[in-house]
Parts: structure tokens; sequence; C-alpha cells
């Protein structure tokens, strides 16, 4: 049994969407407890015919929260997110799936959570759709710019995420050209470094159009170009099919015919969609926190709420901790 | 008339595409010159037909050529592409068009071009195809990182590129959020600048979700993320169409209904492939060079010649001198 911590105050549309994607995910799973924080004036209207294995916790949510982060650390708070964090802390769940923004995530983490000595800030790390299946890439913007040191972290997290049974994960530093003299020096470093590695299928550097073909498992990468990486794919297939369902409608075999496609359609986005393969993990300290897109539909929360319960089962936190502590062993880290 | 120089040698397919290309290209523009730089041993057999405002010129096509860009700095060199370049230095050609590698391409223009005292690096510029027509965005690969100053200089190239019927172009930073606060010190401090710029119309930080959707005229951004950004956006592409066009087989329609649709898709494929909008700019000299893609087809070469003739009736180099010029009135720059 997993006890997870939602909180109903984060993401674009707060209560009136994670109410029913919770709902939705502890009907359908009894065997796991669902603690659910938010402001009970404005939770409770929307919560009928709940299921004895969700619980409610009443908080006081902060709308202001989302201005700053750095505020955060400076004053306690009664939020729905900061009380699901000290839940967490004090180990009476297991997990907290939010989608607050990332720099509140990040700063609570920082303050409720022990980083691991081999990191200066968590790292976020998300799986991709592939043409094969997926594949995990991080950093996703967590830090901006990433120094060997943190390319190899990158790399040790990246792998732990990689389900044991699958043995030596592909892993791949994203770069600007495949050959081994491209790109910045910290990329060309760790580059080096990997080259070393046992217990791992290094495949060098790959360029981004490779990213979704399926020939890696893991992509290592900055934060920033990580997180427009993904905000670009996602754009990119929206423009796709805007264009696609302009010109389908304009053709000649309206309507039904058009009807039909458009749901063919659909089924692909689906599969394809980055931000319905939701949940991203904030790795890196001792709690587990899955990040959910802000503006995820009732569906997309529901695969956040999901990759929390499969991250608990792998113990993906354990297995990211150990491969952490052999990073500390091998190279002696040159940390701020 | 514009002198237009090839390198026949560039880029994945060599001369068995690309004098297709140039064929097809000055066949249909009488009123243009090409002039065509390869080894005539290897390009002969080739040219039957050949218009009458096409020239050739002989040379020795050097292969390991691609490999360490930074020798080519300490050798004189017979090859294809060093022959087209010291013919546009000696304003023999107006432009030059070329499938080389970028790396190669940046060494050159540095070794037979003078950069404008602005910049410490040529600048990469393409145009991307958005949702109401296209965007230009850069640096795309000729830096990794890039300063506030270089932030600058980009913008100040970008709205150069802009022709000038279009008034105030629109132009943004590509950034991690769209709150002023957010990313890298660099990228703030040169929004608090651009927010000062005359002429422009500056709209802030845009994420990359929205470089597609036609928000914007001008994206800034840093090479390394530039780069990353088109590669994984022609890789998102490939993959949504690989899934369409498998779903499609599948389907209940097949054989005539998918030959159409694959049709359908193929046209809006067209339109979007940023591989198709062929021939990036390397801005910033006074030389004019136009890099196509190196795995473009004829069709695709085609677009990078036409781009080099649009940028040589806009006197795209000289609008960025002029831009780069005011830019270096206006702020002391910290070079290197």
């Amino acid at each position: 049994m997993a006890r997870i911590a939602i909180d109903l105050h984060g993401g674009d549309f707060g209560p009136s969407v994670l109410i029913p994607a919770c709902l939705h995910y502890f009907r359908a799973h009894p065997e796991h407890h669902g603690v659910l924080f938010g402001d009970q004036n404005v939770c409770k209207p929307l919560t009928h015919f709940c299921p004895t294995n969700i619980e409610w916790i009443d908080t006081k949510d902060i709308a202001e929260l989302a201005h700053k982060p750095a505020q955060l650390m400076r004053r306690d708070s009664f939020s729905s997110i900061e009380t699901a964090f000290k839940a967490l802390r004090d180990g009476q769940v297991d997990a907290l799936v939010s989608a607050e923004h990332t720099g509140v995530l990040l700063v609570l983490v920082a303050k409720y959570g022990e980083l691991h000595s081999a990191l200066n800030r968590p790292v976020l790390a998300a799986w991709l759709p592939t043409l094969t299946g997926t594949a995990i890439m991080l950093d996703l913007g967590a830090s901006f710019t990433a120094n060997q040191q943190q390319l190899l972290s990158y790399a040790a997290i990246g792998t732990a995420l990689v389900p044991i049974s699958e043995e030596n994960p592909r892993l791949s530093l994203l770069n600007v050209g495949a050959e081994y003299f491209k790109g910045p020096e910290a990329l060309r470093l760790a580059h080096a470094t990997l080259q070393g590695w046992s217990n791992i299928n290094y495949r060098g550097f790959i360029e981004a159009s490779d990213i979704f073909n399926g020939k890696t498992d893991v992509i290592v990468c900055d934060g920033f170009t990580g997180n427009s990486i993904i905000k670009a794919s996602t754009g990119a297939l929206d423009l796709t099919f805007a264009l696609l369902k302009a010109r389908l409608e304009r053709g000649l075999l309206k309507p039904l015919l058009a009807w039909w496609l458009k749901r063919q359609l659909k089924t692909v986005l689906k599969k394809l969609d980055p931000r319905l393969a939701n949940g991203a993990l904030v790795t890196g300290s001792n709690l587990l926190v899955v990040k959910s897109h802000g503006n995820a539909n009732d569906r997309a929360f529901t695969s956040a709420i999901e990759r929390a319960v499969c991250a608990l089962a792998l113990d993906s936190t354990g297995e990211i901790r150990r491969k952490l502590d052999k990073l500390d062993e091998k190279i002696p880290l040159d940390r701020a």
C-alpha cells in the first residue's frame, strides 16, 4: 500500500480538475491511499461519493505562493503544498504529487528534504515518448547550466530510473554533434568519464533529432536545453495537428470521414504528447516528489499519480541514492 | 543580377544532389549567375544541358576537410569550399551557398571575412515555420553559450533580417518561463536592456512552446539551445508522421484512401519541416554565406540558393552591419 499526498491547489485549474482525477484514481486502486491537502471550503462541494481510501487534510490555500519561490524559504506557511511537504518529511505519506510551479517545488524540496551530497540542487527527470517506447530525459530545468559533475550525477540518476529488469541501460549525452570533439567543454569532460563507467551501455553524444527515435534509454542534458526541448516539441506537435486538422476540414470528405480521421490523429497525439506522459520526478533528495504539468487535465494528472506509485514500487529514491553514493566514492566532486 | 557561388562538395550527398539543384534553379532564373566550385572529374559526367548562366570552377575536393575545423586555419587549401570562399572575399561572387559542416563554415568565415567588432564569432540564423508564417531564430549553434552582449547582438541581427516593410518586428528572448525573474542572469540582463530599445516591439521572454504559434517574429537564444530545439522539433515531427502512417496503414481504408491521406500528410509536412525551410545565414561578417542542411535533397538545396538571392536583394549583410554599428555606439561591449 502506498500513501500518496496530493496538493489540490497547484496547477492552472486547481481542485476542480485535481479532485475528479484523485477520485477516479483511488476508486480504481483501493490498494493505495490518497491524502488530499486542500482548503475544505473550496474542496468540500466537489467531493461527493468519496471512496474510503481517501483522506482529507484541511489547509489554507495561499494564492500568492507562486510568485518569488525564494521567499518561501524565509517564512512558515500552512498552504496545501507546504502542509503536504511537512507530512512527507514526517513520514506520514510516502510520496507527494503536485502541479505547483517547478521553482516552488525545488525550494520546498530544499526546505523539507535532504539533498544528496553529490548534488547542490534537485534534478528534474521525465519520460518522453519514442518510436519504440519511452526514454528518460534529465535535467529539465531544475538548473540552467550543467558542469561535468552535474552531468555525471544526472547520468547516475537517469540510469537509476531505468527498471533493473532492463540490464545495461543505453545512456547518451545531448550535444550539437555526435563527434567526440564537438560541443562545450563540460560535455566533452563528462563524455571522457562516462566511457570508463561499467554497468551502463554508454552511447556517446546524441543529437536532439535522435531523442524520439528510440536509440537510447537515458538522455542527459543541461536543464535549460532540456526544458526548451520538451516545450518546443509540444509546440511543434500543436502546429502539426492544427495544420493537419485545417487541411482535413477543407478536404472533400467532410463531415463523417473527417471526424473519423481526427479521431485517428487524436489517438496518435495521445501516444506522443509529452503533456500526457505526465509526471516528472523531482529527484536528488530523500523525498519522493512528482511534478505534474500545470495545465494537466484530470487524465494527465492521473498519470502523475501513477508515476508516484510506480516510483515507490521501484524504490526509485533509494536506487538514485545508491547510484549517487557510488558517484561520490568514485570521483572527488567539486561542489559549490 | 546576383552571382552565387555554390560549393558542390559539401553535405551528405555532394555533386549528385547539388548539381541537379543548381541546374534547376539557374535554368528557372536566367537573371542570376551560378558559379559552381567542384572537382571537374567528378562533376563533368553530371552536367549535361548546362544553361549559359552557370560557370564552372575546377577545384580539388579534399575529403578529410570535415574533421577538425580548427586545422583549416593553419594551412592553405584548394578544396571547393576554400576556393569559393576566396572568390567571395575577392568580390568575384556576391554570396556563397554550401552544405558543409557548420564548424567548417564558421572557421572559413573567420579566415576570409571580417567579423563585426560587436561580435567575437559569427551567428547562425534561420527561418522556422509557424502557424501564421515564419519566424527568425538565432543563434543556432555558432556559439554554445550567450552572455548579455551576445544576446543583444543576436537581437540586432534578428531584427535586421525582418524585411523593412514589416515595421517594428516582434522580438522575444527564449527562457524557461515568461516571468521577468526567471532564467539565467544573462537573459535577465538582456531583458532589462531590450525593454529600453526603440523601433522594436520587444515582447519579453517566450517559452519554447510558443516558438511555432506565430506570437513573435524573432526568437533570440543561445546556440546550444537553438540547435537542440531545431533538431528536437524535426525529431518530434518524424515520430508523429511515422506513427500516423503506421496507424493509417493498419486501418480499414487501404489502399486508395491511405495513399490519399499520406499525400495530405506530406503536404503538411512540407510546410512544417525545418529541413525544407532550408538555408541558415552565417551572419556577422562582411561575407554573405548560406548554410544548407547536410542532408538536403535537391529541392531543399534550391531553397538555400533562394535564401542567398533574397538576402542579397534585401542587403541583409549591410542591414546587419548597420544594426550592429548602432549596438556598438549604444553599449560599451565587454568583448573577449
